[in-house]
């Protein structure tokens, strides 16, 4: 085993910059290293050597994964279109033998499919793009799917948010082999920061969109959107459902897996995220037209679910 | 003239995330466009069609640029080790003819080399990777160089400072072709903000390293940054210098493009940014010990220098 080497898979329809942007992580930092501590960095198609990016740009890989050892000191497993339709099912036993033979191994963004594909995943803490959290909970189950945190660490499994978090899982495992110093000379090359403000949750909305009116939850969800600025009771939209106050509680939590005060704040959070991002309007205003009592109740709802303040948020996004 | 083609060129030791950045911005972007306004992604080769990047991996390249036309919607030239050494006098000529065809023509970090050796820089606002300033100023004087920014637009030239600053470069493309929301979709899908907090000078050193004690100035600069909590006046330095304050201030000014306080200055804020990357110390302590009067006052230079506060810094670098 190679102590050094960080082997990534390609295959077709992998994001570039899923690749890109971990690998560049380890590239870097050997300007900073010693050139017997250097990443030797590997590449691996996992059906041809030569592998269409889903930007179209073509990359070409040093080996074939089934052909290649299977212990590397990091393996890696991006994502991409080309991750999450089970379209790699000769690869899951190369991939089961090389987690189980290299020191690391971690998913970028929608890599999490592939290792959850190959069986990887069962009981682990585990994260992936936020688009794609309700699919990869349906599909895997026995993940424990962590929303919020840009990337996750559960004993040698690693795993990312959507695309650019790659970088943030790169520069944590940078940090653990050669401490806080040298990641933080990596990240300022890159221009990238060290701690991001906030989790994933603040790239994705908290709320699905929601079906048109067929059946009662779908009525009561439209109306809560509809009317965002309004104050809303449990027992309000029960009636609204012609529901029982306890049925309709259950079924809505059943079936949306949050409760109905759960989903309305919610709305109000994602209605004042949309005005802070595409108006000027003062904080009092937005809080106001998204239903919260006051600015400061609009402040603790986006800490407790973003991570970060309403002004925060307009900076950022706005 | 194709009207949605996006070109980047590809040459040895390109940093391949200054190609995937960008280009994914374009790529992601097709999933919320009608087909008929996808951008068309056009990788051209400088030297031969494939090319190794920096970090080892190989991308193959749809043309060799000497061989393409000249007018996109878009060229852009990526930066990497391969960019800032003259290396590619043969497309100079190929260059100047694209960028005049082009709608649109930009680098990314070092790339910005490649377009100043064709002489597309003079007179033009540009910037490039924090790293590599003073190396571009002494090289392309006639430049307007603007070290602060995470990229620049002059009249159809675009530039962007280091790495991932790309991103944020073909950011700004997509909101001027398609407004603010596709953007806003597309950042989140990468997880990026469409807003940075404070500028390129967040990831460098205001100070470059000091020469050890060679002249008088050197040793004016090491006296300061081992004492950097006591008070400075300029004419204490010039005193040290032996010389007269109007002179050593006129030399110390022209050696090091800012006067003698604003290198006090800028010492005190690198200073107080080490110890909020690697203590806990309180924000007071951390003002104290890097001579600033007060954190009030710490606070104001950093809000200037960096646009970024003490906290903020630490949150994000600390």
């Amino acid at each position: 085993m190679t102590s050094k080497t960080v082997a990534i898979v390609l295959f077709a329809d992998v994001l570039m910059l899923d690749v890109a942007g971990p690998i560049e992580v380890f590239s870097v930092a050997n300007r900073y290293l010693p050139e017997s501590e250097h990443y030797r960095i590997v590449t691996l198609g996992a059906d041809s050597l030569s592998v269409r990016a889903s930007n179209g740009i073509v990359l070409q890989a040093d080996q074939l994964a089934l052909e290649a050892p299977v212990a590397y000191d990091t393996l890696l497993v991006p994502g991409g279109p080309g991750a999450y339709n089970d379209r790699h099912p000769h690869l899951y036993g190369w991939l089961r033998d090389a987690a189980q033979a290299s020191r690391r191994h971690g998913a970028i963004c929608t890599g999490a499919f592939i290792l959850g594909e190959a069986g990887l995943l069962d009981g682990h803490r585990v994260t992936t793009h936020w688009h794609y959290l309700d699919r990869f909970a349906k599909r895997f189950p026995k993940a424990q799917l962590e929303s919020d945190q840009l990337f996750t660490k559960d004993g040698n499994l690693h795993s990312s948010g959507g695309v650019t978090a790659g970088i943030d899982l790169a520069l944590s495992m940078l940090a653990d082999d050669h401490g806080k110093k040298l990641a933080l000379d990596v990240a300022k090359v890159l221009l990238v920061v060290i701690k991001r403000q906030g989790g994933q949750a603040q790239f994705s909305p908290l709320l699905p969109p929601t079906a048109q009116g067929a059946t009662p939850l779908d009525r009561v969800q439209q109306y809560v959107l509809e009317n965002i600025q309004e104050p809303f009771t449990v027992e309000l939209l029960a009636e609204f459902a012609a529901m029982s106050v306890r049925n309709f509680a259950r079924v809505f939590t059943r079936e949306l897996q949050m409760t109905p005060m759960e989903f309305v704040l919610n709305a109000r959070v994602d209605h004042a995220r949309s005005l802070l991002e595409s108006t000027d309007l003062p904080l009092k205003t937005v809080a106001f037209r998204s239903g919260f009592g006051s600015t400061r109740h609009m402040r603790q709802m986006f800490d407790k679910r973003l991570g970060l303040t309403p002004v925060q948020y307009r900076h950022q996004f706005g």
